[in-house]
Formats: structure tokens, sequence, C-alpha cells
């Protein structure tokens, strides 16, 4: 290890709990003295399967998840569900409506066009996606299939502060959410949902796993020629293990679930969330030397963003902030700058050390 | 650490190398003195590149691909495959042959008639998948797009031993393989495939991972609905990295890769398994407690399978191994008995110790 703690402010894969780490080190060769490792283990081992059922629990009481939904731990990220969203929820027609609010959305829009009927209700495109398109404005179809968005996105740092609300006449308009970047980091109101899906390496584990949660009256609806791996019901059918899952992943899933549940739950993570980033966002906002350019109705608890008035600095700035341990500062090259993304294994010290460094560094060179 | 040595002969996940398994543990908190995991780093910084890049020069050498194949690392298992091979290579028209010679041959051959023109060339169901058809009957379609078959067949334990011959006429037709379970098991001709693939979890690295080789003038031949993340020609267009890639099982695979070439390649595995399944198949073919049902031309050096002249004894015979360090020897629900699955991860005295626990056994209860 180095001598100080390292903060890594990387945007996914990303830093994990510290005590999961650690427990994942220890018992690395010798789950629970079986003389194996977890990764080494059949899928269909008791131990195993003992260990998928608990992370099914654990993310079920987390997120006060209705039982008319179904819980799933799919191979791959979430780019996947990208597809198989219109995939399984249009039926081979039928119009998805998408809210384009940064990357990712706009990535998932432009694969549904090619796989079904797609209309981008709104877009923040034309404010360089730091804004979200004002609700009176979106121009829904008359009966989408669905209402899709990314629930934060990541590279300007733009989130929904809660769940979309729908006009009149939509009420029965089903949810598709992407929370890749910020699930587990508040409670959720599932039941408005349809369809909620998360890619692991934010907030859960290592990447190579997508959480998926379902509303089972949604299954079986996909394209009959739907590649088999792509079918949720019949991922869900198999208890999503129709074929090997992602062992060392869904392990390490369940420990960090019960590791939220010991912290205090999704609502302590908001807690802790609205602490890291309330932290650096005032900073920012009574400090010439930095500027962030997203609405304060939108703003990412997860994923900071921010420029130095003097981008000539930038350079400096990222070599100072890895000298001292703050690592993983530079900003999407879309959009430059820097960007802090701290997701629930980032503790707040990560926040205050980081402020800490900004503004030294701000009274040396602004 | 329990006491003795652990012995597991789990078809998959499947015990992996001891020297893989120290080294990932000891740097799992602290990679190389970055002060962070692996698994926390992004996959685009240096030091993730890094490792990717060496992953594919090692695993060139070992196999010595040729320059005009594309070496993938995708997310996900081999099942995937299944649907990949006849999306990217039958452009949604077109036949397909398939050799049906155990459970996962089956299933691929299943998956591919949902989505192109399928022909079963030839099956070994008639003898419950204990045979490869002599080529002689293989009933081939005028032009395949593709010959597939699966390599080594883990349930009853059924190898090719080469790569098929082709009869005249059928120079240019492609071959597609699953080597999921005994791939980096021996030198393979890979000039004379169009397709390689195969699943991580038995020899190389944690189930989430599937390496491909492709070779290159069969890309962009892909359905044109297919799924972005199914579409061979854009994953290799991004070096794997169209979206994030499992890095953890990747990091492994290449840790995999550099111990197969300190033992001596390619060339060394295949001793190992010759001398693991030899010695095995030897003591049960002179031992009238126990059989193996699989003809001697196609048995397979990775999957064992022995049943006991009485099969009341089982659960005694089950118990008594566990007990003695030897798991995870029972057969698939599908055949019964027990099945020893011997990887590149298994050491030599592994079978050993278990031809001296079934003798034992034997002299006691047969």
């Amino acid at each position: 290890m180095t001598a100080n703690p390292v903060y890594n402010f990387s945007p996914g894969p990303a830093q994990l709990p510290g005590a999961v780490m650690a427990r994942v080190q220890e018992e690395f060769l010798d789950w629970h003295g079986h003389g194996v490792s977890i990764v080494e283990m059949s899928h269909r081992s008791r131990a195993f399967t003992g260990i998928a059922e608990q992370s099914v629990r654990d993310l079920s009481a987390l997120l006060d998840i209705p039982d008319n939904y179904k819980i799933l731990f799919l191979q791959g990220g979430a780019t996947h569900m990208m597809s198989m969203a219109p995939l399984n929820l249009c039926n081979g027609s039928g119009t998805a409506d998408y809210l384009v609010t940064g990357n990712w959305s706009k990535k998932a829009a432009g694969e549904a066009a090619r796989l079904t009927g797609m209309n981008v209700a709104a877009t923040s495109a034309a404010t360089n996606f730091t804004a979200i398109p004002d609700p009176a404005e979106w121009r829904l179809s008359e009966q989408p299939s669905y209402l899709y968005f990314c629930d934060n996105e990541t590279i300007a740092g733009v989130e929904f502060q809660s769940a979309p609300e729908l006009p009149d006449g939509y009420e029965d308009t089903v949810l598709v959410s992407d929370m890749t970047s910020n699930f587990l980091s508040r409670p959720v109101p599932v039941a408005r949902y349809g369809l909620i899906f998360a890619g692991a390496q934010k907030n859960i584990a290592p990447a190579g796993l997508t959480i998926v949660l379902v509303r089972e009256d949604l299954l079986g609806r996909a394209r009959p020629d739907v590649p088999f791996l792509y079918d949720l019901k019949l991922l869900a059918e198999h208890g999503s293990m129709f074929n090997t899952p992602p062992v060392f992943n869904w392990y390490m899933a369940g420990l960090t679930f019960a590791w939220v549940r010991e912290q205090g739950g999704v609502e302590q993570m908001h807690r802790n969330a609205l602490l890291r980033s309330g932290k650096l966002y005032e900073f920012i906002d009574n400090n010439d030397f930095y500027s962030n350019p997203v609405a304060a109705t939108c703003r990412s608890r997860m994923n900071v963003s921010f420029i130095l008035a003097d981008s000539s600095l930038d350079g400096r700035f990222l070599a100072e902030a890895a000298h001292n341990g703050l690592i993983e500062l530079k900003g999407h090259r879309s959009v430059g700058g820097m960007r802090a993304s701290m997701y629930n294994g980032m503790p707040e010290t990560g926040a205050h050390t980081l402020v800490d460094f900004m503004a030294d560094f701000a009274a040396r060179y602004g």
C-alpha cells in the first residue's frame, strides 16, 4: 500500500467500499473454509446459490421492491440493456420515447432507433447536456411502449432529482431507466417503473454484471427472433442461471448489498452523497477559480464536473492532485476540465481532501 | 486454509492455477503500487490498456494466431456466441451445419435453428453422446455458411482429437468451434477455423468473459438488425472496448496466459492433460468396479466420466471422496455416475490422489 490514502475519482470502474474489498481479499483463496475460491465453485453449488438468494433478499429489502418484480443478475454491461429494452418491450413494433440528456441516453436512443420505432421526446443537446428539459416541453408519442431516461448522466454530471412525472393520459406509460451510475444511492419508487437496470461498476461490483428489475407482466413480449440470452422472460424463468452467471461479480454485489444495509441503507447512501457533492458544489460556487456549468436543479450527486478559470493549468492541477493521492480527476474528453466521481464507495473524507486541495491550488495559482 | 490440499473437480466454474490465484489475492487491494485495485481502475487507463495489450500478445504467441485474426475479449459467456455465430456469419439467410455430439452443440444447434437455416449434419444422440459420428456419415449441406462443432463436450466427456477434416468440395467451408472446455489445453491450427470461442471459466479466468478468435474477412456480414453488442465487427473495431469490458476477468486471463507460457505453453498443457486423464482412464479400464462408456477414439482429456458397478454406492463414494479433499465429482444429472473435470489448473497430483482413493474405495466395497 502507498503511505497515504488514495482517493479514486474514476467515473467507472470506480472505487468500491473498502470494507468489501478487504473482505474479498481475505477470503479469496478459501471461501468460508471450503478450501476453494468462490470463483472456482459451481454456480449450482449450495454455497453459491445461497449467496445468490441472499443477494436477492438484501437488494429487495434495500429498495423495497414489490413482489411483482423480478430481480435479475445478468452477464455483461448495461449497454446490452440498450438493445434489450426495445427488443423486449416493443415486440418488434411500436414506438418508444426517449429523453436524451447526455451521452448514455443518446446512445440508447440510437440503438432503439435501429430496433424499433423511436421518438426523442426531449433533448438537452443544445445546451451541451447541462440541463434536463422542462417536462412541459416534452413531446411524447401518443401511445409510447415506454419512456426511457438515464437517471444520472456521468459526463456533464446531470441527474434527475426524482422519477419523472408524466402528464394526464400517460398513467399507464411504463418508465424505463438506466440507473447504472446512481443505483443504491437513494430510495427509488420502484412501482413507478417497468424496467430499471444498472451496470455494476460504479456502486456495486466489478464490471461485467448488470442488475435488472422488471415488472413481471412485461415479460413475454420479446420479439420472436431475439437471441435467447436477450429474452428477459427466459432469464427470469431460470433465475439468471440459464447459463453460467458472472459468479465473482454477483458474489461482490452481495457483499456490497450487505454493506449498504449495515451502513443504514439507501437513505444513508443518499445523505452521504448529498454531503460529498454538496461540499464540492458549495466550494465551487463560492470560488471564482472553479465553475460548474450544470443547472442547479439537476446537478449530479455522483459526478461533479468543474472547469478551471485558466485551462492551461489543467495539467498541473491533475499532476499535483495525483501527487496528493487524488486520482482520476480528468474530465471526459468531450467536455474537458475536471470531474470528480464519488459513488457509494467514496468516503466523505475524499470530498474534504479534494476541496482542501482545490482551495490550496486556487490560492497558489488563482 | 484447510489442512490438506483440496482438489476441485468441478466442471466449471473450475479450479484455476494456484499461482495465478495467489497472485490475484496478493495484489487485489493495490495493483503494482497504484494504491487502488485493478477492479477499480478505468478500462481506458494506461495500466489496464497495458494489461489488455499484453494479454493479446501472449495469447497470440501461445496459439500462434495468424495476423488476419482478431482476438476479442467479450462480456458474458460462450452461450452468447451460440446466437452470435449465426447472426454474424449467415447474414440473415443461408444454412449452417452442426455436428451434435453433446449438450452444448445441441443447445447451439437449437439456437441457430431459431435464427437462420440449420442442418444437423450428424448427431450421436442415439448413443447418448458417447461417440463422435464417423465423418463418412456426415450429411453436409451443399454450401453451408459454416460447420459448427463443440471441441469438447463436458457431460459425457467427448472430445475431438483434432480439427475435423472436410470432404472434397468443402475446402472453403469455415469451421466454427466452441472450445470453452479445452481452450489452451493443446495447440490449435487456428488458420483452419473461421471462428473459435471459449468461455473463460474452465481454463482461463472466472465466469463472465469469452475469448473470441475470428478471421477478419468474416467480419461485416452481420444481420443488419443485430443488437450492437452482438456485432463482431463493431466489437473488433473498438478493441473489445465498445463498452466497459469485464476488467477483473480480463486481468486474470492475462495472468493465466503468462502462467501457461511459463509452464511451457500449450504443448506442455497438452502433455499434462494426457498424463492426468490417461492415468484415470488406464485405471478405470483395468478395474471392474469402474467403467467409462465413451468410445476410446474420442475420450476427453478434460472431463473423465465414470460409473460405479453398484450405483447404490454413489452417495458413499462422493462423501468419502469429499472427506479426502476430492470434491465436485458428481456426474451431470442427465447421465449420473461420476465425472472428474481436470482443466489446466489441476495439478497432476490431483489425478494421482483421485486414482489412489478410487483404488482404495474399490478394494473396500468392490
